[in-house]
C-alpha cells in the first residue's frame, strides 16, 4: 500500500510512464488531469483515471524508475555498462564500494541499490553542483543511508579501506592507482569506465607497478530489436559507443 | 580468516585460479604440491608456496568465482546477458524471483547473489539430473537457503505469487506465460532469453494476450580488447551472440 | 582536362562537396558566389575562388560522389552493402547483372561502374516514378550504356540469359526465384537484400527447391570512429541495421 | 568451354570446392578419384563423376574462387574489408593503383579483377619470399598483364604518377605518406588498413601535414547467420576485428 509522500509510478495507455509522489496535488497530462491524493493508500496494480477518463496504472517504483526518471548530469555510462560490473565483479548485498566521480550519481545509485541494506557505497565528487543533484537523487531513489557523496578530489586519496569494489569514471583514472590499491581489499576489483581509447593505454602503462591480476578490457553493446507480425528486425539505430570498462582485481 | 571447510581461491603466477576446500588434504599442480591444510586460519591476500617454492595468492571466493568454476550443463547464457536482466529489471536484494529451467543452476546462482538475504530464488527444472548439479553447484556458492531447485514442469503453472521476477531460459517461453502473468506482482519483470528469433516471434504473438508493458528485446554484445604498448586492439575472435533476451512488465 | 557540359566536384575549405555542371552559370554558396564557367578548360586539383576569396577545390567526379549527390527515394541499402557483393560474388569488368527493384538506382550504379565497359546491368522497376529517377542518376553518373531500367515487374519474369549476378531488393524475393535460376548461368550468384528477417525466412523454405549452393546469410556493420589527439574513440552513434544480405550460387 | 590447360572449380555433393587444371591427371579426393581430362571442352555447369559415381559440378572460375584457393601469407585483411575501399573510394575498370605490402598479393588480385582490363595495380614488397607467393597467386587468378608485384620499399619513394588509388597495409603507413601525396592525382584516395589503434593514432598526426579531405575511419563487422526451420540465429562465433580502415582523399 502506498502511504501519503511516498513515492509511485504511473504509466498510462501508451505506456508512458511518470513518476509521482502520493499528495494532495494535481498532476497535469496531455491525458487530462490526474488527482494524486487517489494514490494515498492505493495498491499496486491500483487503476486511477484522469478528468477525462483515461486510465494509468500505479505501480511502486523500482531502482530502475528512478534511474530513468531522475535528473542527469552529462554522463554517459548507461545500465548496460554499469551492468558488467556486475558480471566481472559480482558485486552484490554487503559490498563496500568506492566510486569518483559521482556525476549525477547513476552509478552509485546502481551499486547501491546492490549492496543494501548493509553495504556501503561512498561517491567522490569535487564539483559542488555535481554532488548536489548525486544527493537529490540518492535521496529520491530511497538510498540515503546505503550511498554518500564525499565532497573530495580521489586523486589527493581514498579514505576507505577493506573495499570490495572501486568504480572510477574519470579523466585520468591512472591518477588514483595507488589510492585504489591502498582501498582495496585482497580480492578486491577495479572497475573503470573510459570513454577514449588513449584513457586505457595510459591506465594500462601504470597499472604495470600494481599487483593485479585478471586485466580485462571489454566494450558492451546493446542492440534493440523490432518484434513485428513479419516485420522483426534490430532498430535502424543504436548507440554505438559509451566506453570502454576495465577490470582488475587485486590479489 | 578462512576455516577449516572453507572454500578458497588460490592464483598462481600466471594468473590461473583454482577453488579450493581449506582442508587436510594435498592438491598437485603443474606448479608444485600445495598443502592445502596452510588455509585454514589464513587471510585473504596470504601467501602459501608449493613443495617447489611457486607462490599462490590465497582470496576468498565472490559469486564470480563459483560461477566460473562450477560444473556446466550445455547452457549457453552468458554472465554478460545475465547482468542485463539486472539493467533492465533493477533485481536486487530482497527480491523474490522465478527462475527455469534450472540447467546447472549458473542464472539461479547469479539471483540468488543479488537477493540474499531475505529475497528468494525458486528455480523450476524437469530433468533430475540437471536439478542435481544446480543444487550441488548453489551448494557451493553457499546459497542453499537462498536458492530452490524446485523439480516441476513451468508448463504446467507456477506455485509463487507477488514475484519480482520471472526468467524464462526455454524453448517455448509462451506455454508459460499465464502462470508468469498469475505469479508476478503488478510492476513485476519477465525477461526470456531466446537463442533464435523463432522463440521471440511466437513470444509475441502470445504476449498480445496479457497486459504487459515496456517489451523490449535486445541483444548483448561484449568485445574484449587486448591492450599491449603500441599493439591495442579488439581481440580477433569473440562469441557473436549467446541469445536474445526480452523483457515485458506487468501493469 | 574539363569540358563545357562536364560534370565536376568541388570542394569547399570545410571539405564540403558540390557536384556541378562547367557551365556559363553561377553558383551561390554560403561561402560566396562562383563563376561555373571557370571550370570549362580547369584541370582537377585546379583551384578556384568565390567572389569573396574563398578556395574550392576542383575535382573530377567519381562513382562514390555521384551517389553520395544523386536524388535519394526511399531505400536503405548503402553502399557498405553493396560492397559486400563485390565480396562475395566478385562481379567485375564484363559481367551481366540483373537487378530489381531499382528504386532510385543506387545500386545498379554501383554494379554498373564496377561491370563497364563491356558489362551490362539490367535494373526491374514497376514504378514509373522510381523508374525515371533511377534514370536520371544513372544519367548524370554516365553511366547509360551500360545501366539500364526495365519496366517490367520481376515477379513476372526475367527475360536475360547467362547472367553472372542477379541483384534483389524486393519485399518477396522468393516469387522471383524461378526466374532467378533460369537466367543465372552456371556458378553464377544471386545475392538478397532483405531489411526483415521474416524475408530471409521464406527465402530459405523457397530456396529449397533449387539447385543452389553456398548459402549465406549476413549482415555487414560498419563503425566509424573519431581519431584526435588524446581523443580516439567509435562515434557514439551508428546505423545499426539496414539490411541482411543472403547470397546463394547456381550450381 | 573449358579449353586443355585452364582452371575449373569442382563442387561436390557436399558443396565443397576445388580448383583444378583441364589435364591429363587424376585427381584424388574422399568421393573417390576423378579424371580431369573430362574437363577439357566441358561446358560451365556440367557434371563429372568418380569412380565411384559420386557427382562434380564443373564451373569456370570467379575471382573470389581464386582468393579462397590461393596460397595465403599470414595477413588478416578479409574480402569484407577489402569491399570497403571499393564503398569508399568507387575504384573501377581503368583505375590506376598503387598497393604495398603485397603480402600473398590478396589485395592487389581483389583490386586487379576491378580495374581490369586498362587499369593497373603495382603492389610494393620488399619481402622475396612473399612477392614470389604474390606473383604465383596473381598467375593462377589470370592477372599477370594487370597486377606487376614491385621489388621496392614503399617507405623509400613511389615511382607511379597521376594515382586513382594507394592502398597501404604496412606497420608505418606515416612513413610513405609524402610519396603517396606525390603519387595521388588529385581527388584519388589513400586506403589505409591498421590492425592497431596506435598505427591510426601515429598516421592521424602525420595527415595533419599534407592537404587530404575527408578523413574516415572505419571498421567493418560481418557477422554470419545460421538460417534453418525454426532456428535462425547468428553464428555464435565471429571473427571480430581484421584492421581498421582510414581513407582519406588527395585535394
Amino acid at each position: 500500500m502506498i502511504k501519503e509522500g511516498e513515492r509511485a509510478i504511473l504509466i498510462d495507455e501508451r505506456g508512458r510512464k511518470y513518476l509521482v509522489k502520493a499528495e494532495r496535488r494535481q498532476l497535469h497530462t496531455d491525458f487530462g488531469v490526474l488527482d494524486l491524493a487517489e494514490l494515498i493508500g492505493a495498491e499496486p496494480g491500483a487503476r486511477i483515471r484522469s478528468h477525462v477518463g483515461r486510465e494509468f496504472v500505479v505501480l511502486s517504483p523500482r531502482v530502475v524508475d528512478y534511474l530513468q526518471k531522475m535528473r542527469r548530469m552529462p554522463q554517459i555510462m548507461l545500465p548496460k555498462d554499469a551492468a558488467q560490473i556486475v558480471a566481472y565483479t559480482g558485486v552484490g548485498p554487503g559490498d563496500s564500494v568506492v566510486d569518483a566521480g559521482a556525476g549525477s550519481g547513476a552509478l552509485a545509485i546502481f551499486l547501491g541499490n546492490l549492496v543494501r541494506p548493509n553495504g556501503r557505497v561512498v561517491s567522490y565528487e569535487v564539483r559542488e553542483d555535481f554532488a548536489k543533484v548525486a544527493e537529490e537523487n540518492i535521496a529520491l531513489a530511497g538510498l540515503s543511508d546505503v550511498v554518500k557523496v564525499k565532497r573530495k578530489d580521489i586523486y589527493e586519496g581514498i579514505d576507505e579501506r577493506d573495499v570490495d569494489l572501486v568504480t572510477l569514471d574519470l579523466p585520468q583514472p591512472e591518477r588514483a592507482l595507488a589510492y585504489v590499491d591502498g582501498a582495496l581489499k585482497p580480492g578486491g576489483h577495479l572497475a573503470v569506465f573510459s570513454p577514449c581509447i588513449e584513457h586505457i593505454q595510459r591506465l594500462y602503462v601504470e597499472l604495470q607497478k600494481y599487483r593485479f591480476t585478471n586485466h580485462r578490457t571489454i566494450e558492451c553493446l546493446v542492440r534493440e530489436f523490432e518484434v513485428k507480425p513479419g516485420a522483426t528486425r534490430p532498430s535502424t539505430r543504436m548507440i554505438a559507443h559509451t566506453g570502454y570498462l576495465t577490470f582488475v582485481r587485486k590479489i
